[in-house]
Parts: structure tokens; C-alpha cells; sequence
């Protein structure tokens, strides 16, 4: 099968999904889509993907959107290994972690967000970074608490890594751009060490794509 | 099987699942969670749901977190009537649609975002609603380049309602709160109309709610 990625060296959700394909031993082809510029904006994308986001996944000639969508569907089309396990309540549990952050923390940092907090509250730079602080420290803290009730053994739901812990990950990420300490959150960060120990995780991390290594060489 | 959903009466997650849970035929008891005066905060609630987000399902004493989740958990445990189409495309598409609102639009108008652009801008009534209104009317304009691309038949997957049209249903509803009009975005308009038509939406809606009515009294 042939795969190609539109995504962002930058961005967690092209992240997560570059985990997931690399988890399940998928060659893909990554194609930049510079975010940070507007590039995502322009006709030539649009016709890519309507919704003018990373990332934007392409299964022999078949489009699907949205990192969440985008790592069902490979569980569909590649079950081994496993990202979200078999049983009901533990597929309910991995897609709870996900959206946690998908869907509740990360989409208030994201540069469309930080670009309309500037223009429509006079937003300085110092202003958007703690916004950013407050709800990454946020997302943090609902996966400690979570975590409190059911501990990492030793990825979030069991032996091995999966859709959660690739969410969870993100989350960490994040944090990294803020610079926050993680000290608070001891069981999120050591999930997120181990599973950066991992080469599937480590060789996806944004500082490690080819776009971060240009723009920092500038 | 016993089912009970803590949920609100102006949460959009809270309508998704009471929508799915209608259109499967499953009854349920609905626990009001008033997230408008930070009833999720105090700890009753948050030993219910660490997040201290509504909605949280509860299936036989099982607890289940986020609104996504929450229906795909339903349509493994109740498969018929699908929500969810069988071949993996058609599963990957409505999923998009749904995570376009759920990850994107919806969580920069929720109360929470709101109270904290408030507090870190001082931002009054009108700026926090033009704030809502921005990011509606994008999720809005959104769905209709996406339809532009696949028309509805007569619904966003095909001849039944699922996941994809409770979420567009949803977004329709965020529009109403915000008197928003709809004239620009006709095909959802139509879409979301013939949701309404349904019981299972027509008695899901907001406004139906006991909690709505209550609140109108006053």
C-alpha cells in the first residue's frame, strides 16, 4: 500500500499519527505543510483538505482527516499490533485518554487559536504563552488524576503502547514548547519517558523531523 | 441493562450522547450536572469524572468519559441500529465529520473557555460571544466545503442519521445559542433540519431539556 502524510513537523496531531504508523511498521511519505506561514490555506491544500488542517492522511489515493480518524482507520486496515485493545470498556478507556487531550485541551494552543487571541484581544506574546500554560497544565493534570485511580502498568493500559499513551505523549509535547516543568505530574512524565525510550515514539518526536532541523539551522 | 448519563442541558457532548442513545432505543436517566454555576468542580462530581466534564455515561456501573467514546462504546455494545457505517472509509469519513466539531470547533466556545477568556483578558459579553461566534461560524463553513465536495443523502453518510449527523446537529445547536444565521451554510441547514424532524433529536435538543425549561422559568 502506498501512504502519504500532508503534516507539520510542529504539530502533535501529525505527531500521533506518525507514531501510529511507525508503531505498526507503516512506510509513509511525509509532505510538509508549513502551518506556522498559512500554507494550509492556500487553494493548492484546500483541495487536500477542506478543513485547511494537519494532518491528512492518504491511503492509496483515499483521503482521511483528523488523527483520531486517522489511527481507527489503521487499526482497521492493519489490526497488528494492536492500538486500541479488543474489550469494549478498554477500547472506551483508550479513546477517554485520547479525547482528553484531542478534544478538551489541545485545541485551545493550536496556532489558528493563538493567531485569533492576538488579533481579537490585542493578545501579546507573553499573554498567548500562559493561556497555552493554563490549558496544557490542565490536560496534564486530568491524566494525573486519572492515573491516580488507575496506574500505568506500564503504558496506560497495560503491556504495551498504544492510542492513549501516543495521546498522552502529545500532551508532553506540548509541554515541552511551554517549557513547563513536569514535576506535578510525576506519572504522566514517566509514561512519557518510557515511552520515548521507544524508537517508534523517539524518531516521531517534532524536534527530531527534518522541518524542525531547517527552521533551527536559520 | 441500567444506564445513567451525567449530563447538562446546554452541553453539546451531553446532547451527542442523549441523541445516540435515543436513536439505539436505549432508555436512560439522565443526572443533571449544573457545569453553568461549577457544580463539576465540587468533589462529588469529580470522584464521578476526574476531568470534571459532563457528559459521563454509566453502563451497569462502568463509567465511560467523553462524548466520542461514549457512542462508540454504545455501537460495540448495541450494534443496531448502526451509528457508525461497517466498511472502514465510510467509518474513517464520519469520524472526520464528528472530530471536526468535537476536537475543533466546539471546544473554544465551552463555559470553561469562556470564563478563563474573561479572567486572563478581562474580555466582556459581547467580545467572549464574538469569540464564539468566529469559531462557530469556521466549524459551520467548514462543514459546508466538505458537503460541497459529498452532498448529504439525504444524510451526511447516507440514508440513516449516525455519529456525523449528531455532530453537525450539534454545531447547528451551538449556532442557535449564538443566534447565528444559517443562510451562508444551506446544506447543513437542511441536514440539521431533517435531523430535527427525528424524535430522537427533536427531544435530544437543549431546549427540551427539563434543565432549559427550569432555567427559562426563572
Amino acid at each position: 500500500m502506498s501512504i502519504q502524510v500532508y503534516g507539520f513537523w510542529r504539530s502533535i496531531a501529525s505527531f500521533r499519527v506518525r507514531v501510529a504508523l511507525k508503531l505498526k511498521g507503516l512506510p509513509f511519505e511525509e509532505i510538509p505543510i508549513d502551518i506556522l506561514s498559512g500554507e494550509q490555506f492556500k487553494p493548492g491544500y484546500e483541495a487536500v483538505n477542506a478543513e485547511r488542517v494537519v494532518p491528512t492522511f492518504i491511503h492509496d489515493g483515499h483521503s482521511v482527516f483528523q488523527s483520531l480518524a486517522i489511527i481507527e482507520y489503521l487499526e482497521e486496515i492493519q489490526p497488528e499490533p494492536r492500538l486500541i485493545p479488543q474489550d469494549p470498556k478498554e477500547r472506551a478507556y483508550a479513546r477517554s485518554l485520547a479525547l482528553m487531550t484531542i478534544a478538551d485541551a489541545h485545541p485551545l494552543v493550536v496556532p489558528r487559536v493563538r493567531n485569533h487571541l492576538a488579533k481579537a484581544f490585542g493578545a501579546d506574546a507573553k499573554v498567548i504563552e500562559d493561556w497555552g500554560k493554563h490549558w496544557t497544565i490542565e490536560g496534564l493534570a486530568t491524566y494525573e488524576r486519572l492515573f491516580a485511580r488507575r496506574a500505568p502498568a506500564p503504558f496506560a493500559l497495560g503491556a504495551e503502547p498504544g492510542l492513549a499513551d501516543i495521546c498522552v505523549a502529545g500532551q508532553v509535547v506540548t509541554a515541552q514548547y511551554l517549557k513547563l516543568e513536569l514535576n506535578a505530574f510525576p506519572v504522566v512524565a514517566r509514561l512519557a519517558d518510557r515511552c520515548f525510550e521507544m524508537p517508534a515514539f523517539a524518531t516521531s518526536h517534532p524536534f527530531e523531523q527534518p522541518g524542525f532541523k531547517a527552521a533551527a539551522a536559520h
